[in-house]
């Protein structure tokens, strides 16, 4: 590896590591569930936390290094740890969504309770527009072994607006052009799961115009925060 | 700026930043979303959060400073950050309310939730009745782009005993005499938000008699707390 | 004051602004709302909560002593704050109730909305059975101003197992041989209120036998904890 | 005591006293309830929590030491106190089940109200699948005073895949190779009873095939994790 990837990995461990802690901060994960993980730009390689380790224990050392089938590189800093049971499903988005710098999955409790109805989440409150540009939708029931949770993952997103795909009876994963941005949809797509089944619980919800959640959706991706692009 | 409104938008600053920790505090708001802002006493301004920062990296000095029709006054700091996108409602409330001291707007789940229903919420507790007088009001479906969303809260709160409006489809604004009283409002709306909506989930709910409403809001305004204005 | 009269309220100032702490702790509370009391073992006094501040500016030398009729003692530390609000109805019960040594008041979510359908919580937990000995019951509607709060709470509790009582369209109250026991209550309460409330929205619950409630609620009074009475 | 044991010993009183700090972070336990205990391997003893001690003051020298018939042993650190009351329980499952190496016991909200209407969660989400391996069952109907809670949990649990047993009206209790392993069930028992409670209260929910659960079960059984038995 070149000194200037290398610098870029390096750096990179330590927003992983930073942003598992997100993860916990907003009650995504317990125990040693959830996953994050960063493409490694110019590079085919990403950096994915490590199996079944705490949160209290990650660090920038154990992170994980892997190319785009999901082999870990030999040699590198905690290279002897198994990476995450998702990683196969982190591989396949990065080798077939080129746009993508960061891939994030949790078990969390109200994106889990649509998956396990299969029903996506309708579009119904204005910061839903703003960041999702419509409903969340549901991708198919896969389980670990091969590639169909990765599969499901790029079928479904691929050309939709929303950066969070609910697996069927399993949980949320999202996308963004960094870790950063994927972990602010993962965060974002549990507060509108959990609002919107709130709001239905208790009678009918009030549609939201097309044209209206266009605007909203164009809007805020091209407005919203401090100029340059706040998501990187 | 004389020296005696320099001092006074120095220690609003302070407050802004501590209040939006509040937010935070009550799990009112996620990321970057949620702002507060305090008029300037005495002058035609306002002090609000920038957008798209972090609660973490908030500070005085990154407040920014904006006249009333929302324009950043240039060369304080701050001056180099965008407001808050929904500045332009902060600003026309202050225009069009004298009595305002402050403005807070947060998505916060259970007042969300019946604004994505269109439906106030019906004043069945005396720690509602303290507070808002009865119940809170739905405001109009608007958004960000033109003077839409401010016009809504002020139509909706002018002459209204309510601190809080929740506006279709989007969420709560709350209005106060400062901006510590708005975020009170805040606090309070979705504390009753929530309450209410678990205590419909099981059965009818017992109304409260208007002249005991009336009696409980008008004891509230006049004797709670150390004498003076606690609210300020 | 006798000097050892002196030093009890000296601790008891600091044993209730440690139990106000568990309010927060357990969520029960939110701004200023709700008050923990202590009577003054020997002597027509208790302590309580001053009006209005805020948990995080609470000190003993801010607790308020009263008289039984909530009377402010004149001359001693935080007489210069009024007490709080519901000072009335904790002098009642210590007037009423000569067992009571701790009385708190909260608006714990759970509880009022139990309390806003004015329903009784029924007794289907065992955990519940061994604190309550029973349902928790509503007492009256009532509303600050004269002593129809306090007879409320004394007339529903006398002779009752429970040691909460949820006043209708308000929220719970609850008394304890100590401040310490009353803040139990407090907590069960809504921990019991929050358990059924969630239980019976999925379908019907089972009842516990009444001889089986007996058994738990008579072994938890005598056997439970270490001996002596942990609940002072 | 041999000095082999007694450090098997000392380090279980740390272990089991770190153990109870999980169950207050993941939010399954308030006041004193709830309790952990391990096996001393080699040894026909185990560590238990004393019985009505605050969480904020347990500690290795009060944790207490118990043969498998739940007596004190004399003349140890913490036999000056009682032993949880759920000791015998505890003892029960020792007895009877000898690949268990910890048991916990809490009254954790979701997983009570499943048991307070005695109805088993259905195994609809792969993350209950992977941890569970099918349904989570009810237990009978028992109180404090014979065997009849250990014995509930023996006849529930043997030749079942679950760790998790809730005993109706009463709550979960868990079992595990470790004291670790059997709070890592306490932790998702909860999670999985508030996720499949929340996804039913909207409509009907997705089964996950039979053959599925099976794959998964066994895959995690066997493959998650750094290898060896993270478990432990």
């Amino acid at each position: 590896m070149s000194p200037e990837v290398q610098v870029v990995i390096d750096s990179l461990r330590e927003e992983v590591t930073r942003l598992h802690a997100e993860l916990v901060r907003y009650n995504l994960v317990i125990w040693t569930g959830g996953n994050v993980s960063a493409r490694v730009p110019g590079a085919d390689l990403f950096v994915i936390k490590p199996s079944g380790v705490s949160y209290d224990d990650l660090a920038p050392d154990n992170m994980v290094l892997c190319d785009l089938d999901g082999n870990v590189i030999p040699g590198t800093p905690g290279s002897e740890r198994s990476p995450s049971s998702d990683t196969a499903a982190h591989a396949y988005v990065y080798r077939h969504m080129q746009d993508v710098g960061g891939v994030v999955h949790t078990h969390s409790t109200y994106a889990v309770a649509w998956a396990a109805r299969g029903e996506e989440i309708p579009c119904v409150i204005t910061g839903m527009a703003d960041e999702f540009g419509g409903p969340i939708p549901i991708g198919p029931f896969a389980i670990i072994g091969d590639d169909s949770i990765g599969r499901g993952i790029v079928d479904t997103l691929t050309g939709h607006r929303s950066r969070a795909v609910l697996m069927q009876n399993h949980g949320p994963f999202t996308i963004g052009v960094s870790a950063k941005d994927a972990v602010k949809a993962a965060v974002m797509c549990e507060d509108v799961a959990r609002s919107v089944h709130i709001a239905r619980e208790a009678g009918p919800l009030i549609p939201i115009p097309q044209d209206r959640i266009d605007s909203l959706f164009n809007r805020y991706q091209n407005v919203y925060g401090q100029g340059g692009d706040d998501r990187r």
